[in-house]
């Protein structure tokens, strides 16, 4: 039998066409997280609309959308203040503060020297769940140490627009490349914190660091409110483990939330291409990475031979193709009742093709397990950073662009602010 | 530690709210492929357009799609006869022929009775690659005999507006449930006839008639162009199995067609919820289902703890969440060279969205690997069911509906017809 010849043929077919656009210009810039190729394809970028839009969705019949704030830096995280203001990072190393949908000019001051190059830089923030007494700040970034870039977790005091008392609480072992990896930080219900470290990228290099309990990068990270170590730590004890170490396997973490009912740490990584994973952590769990994956490389070959493996914990969902993910939360509000306990993620991109980032929404059965997924906002095109829910119960979603823009969901039969 | 339990709490953790109206109100009808839940979520949807619309796409700057015929009902499967006509094949047991872009009010005679019923009927149709000189069209449909229902490949002389000479070349096992089982048919380069033969659902049950070599069920079949057994089929000989099969482990394939430059069989089959595969067939092989699947049940649970086997195919191409795939070819036209070698699949729905379903377009790098993906034509919200290029270079699509139609995807710099 010729001709079906199977894998065999796999080097050789497809020599003359197939796509030798894509991957011959791929081109990997050390140290960032997603590839720049020569000309990477991509719809053309659509400006965000001058006034609110509205939007068909499967669930709830339409929503409308509404820019909130323009010309925030690559924005990366946010929290809601008591007074209904809301800080927000942005990359290069600002925090800002935005009243009664106003930016504030001026950034707050006190956010230490960050390593703001790449995809590196200022990342998240997250309130104590006492802030009203006592004004805790925590943020993560990228700190430059000398030749070296540590990923770090801070904690200041907010007093107005001024940070006091910052001083940081845990430092990441040396991240490799450009020193980018990305950090999200939440605190749990059990009153920890818990913080993503990331920068295990590459299969055969860095990555492997994420299956090593000796180190702290490719890690989900478990720390005391003053970033001491909690007794309880899975690893503590143990000979050649970090301590802080929570979960293990993971390669770069951009989303990190508490389930509002459950209070179970949820957490989701970017694959470089395919086999993005949300996943329900497991104190000591490992999470696979770089050694069972559904991702393929950057340049297309598999990553990992074996998508599953027994003693490794299997995600709750899969993306495949790539979507990106950064920024997660759950809906528990009561503006859209429809939506009530969905996850809703935020997207950068679609595979390796630009401008098709979009906000996505997932649906669970009762029994926790997947139902149905919801692309939402595609027509906008933009670069979803992260997404939260507002006190008002509104969802809020941060853009990643030069003139990134904090954005808010709301059902389209509210009245118009 | 409290709160981060984990797995621990699955069963109830989304007890009170998560999407409790997915699944609860799922129905499975005995015999369809698709759960018909009492109120499937989905987008409001579109009519066809009356006139050529323009869609922005990643590559291919701007395309064109035209509405070649409407008037089809439930269309399946699609072939380009020599003259520039076109036969299409409709669900309910018709087969239909469009010239100029009209279609013939009179079906074309001689079909056989099919098993009409749900989402079985008559389903696809090839022509002989001589057809010039003998004027075969083979078809498959689904067959009944008694209380059972075969998935049948069948052979007839077309002549004007009739089916001559009609014969059976290939009877399945039995199909169960209602009597649907997806089938597809093409000739490959070394002149025999492959045959999709779906219809192994759940996981428990039908599905494990996959895994069994000895029936026919959730197969790959490889025939001579009369029917008869190849003697280089990979099981010919070997006691206890059926020398028919050419591959095993499949669940139901939409989808099967030849590289242009390989000449190897590639075939996609849909997952439950989830897990859409597509394969590259090595004779013999076993591609998994239901013992390794990415799928989950239409009520959320996974259908197999494990998604890699060693001993087991891993899939080109998988899809989560699923996209329902029908209908597959790769470009090698010239009226769009950024797609040459491109693989185009008919999506019906996203996950358990209802209008949402669309084009998909895969582009491989030099060594055949996935480099990336672009949904097209997702602004339509049509179930696309086939997908073929035609002798003119450009891509034609059958949309699934009562009201179907036959859309025609050309270069937008082209003259309009």
């Amino acid at each position: 039998m010729t001709g079906t010849a199977g894998r065999g043929s796999g080097l050789t077919r497809f020599a003359r066409r197939g796509g030798a656009v894509a991957v011959t210009a791929a081109l990997l810039v050390v140290g960032t997280v997603l590839p720049v190729r020569a000309q990477m394809p991509g719809l053309p970028p659509i400006p965000l609309p001058d006034r609110p839009q509205l939007f068909e969705t499967a669930e709830h019949s339409q929503i409308r959308l509404v820019v909130v704030t323009r010309g925030l830096s690559h924005p990366w995280g946010l929290a809601f203040l008591p007074d209904g203001s809301i800080l927000v990072t942005e990359r290069q190393g600002r925090l800002r503060l935005i009243r009664n949908g106003v930016l504030d000019p001026t950034p707050i001051a006190g956010v230490p020297v960050v390593h703001a190059r790449g995809l590196a830089g200022l990342m998240d923030v997250a309130l104590h769940p006492r802030f009203d007494e006592n004004h805790h700040v925590y943020f993560t970034y990228s700190k430059p140490m000398g030749d070296e870039v540590r990923v770090t977790l801070a904690r200041g005091r907010l007093d107005g627009l001024e940070l006091t008392d910052v001083r940081d609480l845990f430092l990441s072992d040396p991240v490799g490349g450009g020193g980018t990896a990305a950090s999200r930080v939440v605190f749990g219900v059990d009153g920890m914190l818990f913080m993503t470290v990331g920068g295990a990228f590459g299969a055969s290099g860095g990555g492997q660091r994420a299956q090593d309990p000796g180190n702290t990068i490719g890690k989900l990270i478990r720390l005391t409110e003053d970033g001491g170590i909690p007794d309880d730590n899975p690893f503590v004890g143990r000979e050649g483990t970090r301590p802080e170490v929570f979960s293990s396997g993971h390669r770069n973490q951009l989303g990190l939330t508490t389930h509002p009912e459950t209070g179970d740490i949820w957490a989701h990584e970017n694959g470089p291409l395919g086999g993005d994973e949300v996943n329900l952590i497991r104190a000591g769990g490992n999470y696979g990475w770089p050694v069972v994956s559904h991702s393929r490389e950057y340049s297309g070959g598999r990553v990992a031979l074996r998508t599953w493996q027994e003693g490794m914990e299997s995600a709750e969902i899969v993306w495949l193709p790539a979507i990106a993910p950064s920024g997660m939360v759950f809906y528990d509000g009561t503006r859209f009742p429809e939506w009530q306990g969905n996850l809703f993620v935020g997207s950068l991109r679609i595979g390796g093709i630009r401008n098709t980032g979009h906000l996505q929404r997932i649906v669970f059965n009762e029994q926790g397990e997947e139902a149905r997924r919801e692309s939402l906002l595609v027509e906008l095109r933009q670069r979803i950073r992260d997404v939260r829910q507002g006190p008002d119960g509104l969802l809020y979603v941060l853009t990643d662009a030069d003139e990134g823009a904090l954005l808010r969901i709301e059902p389209a039969d509210a009245g118009v602010p």
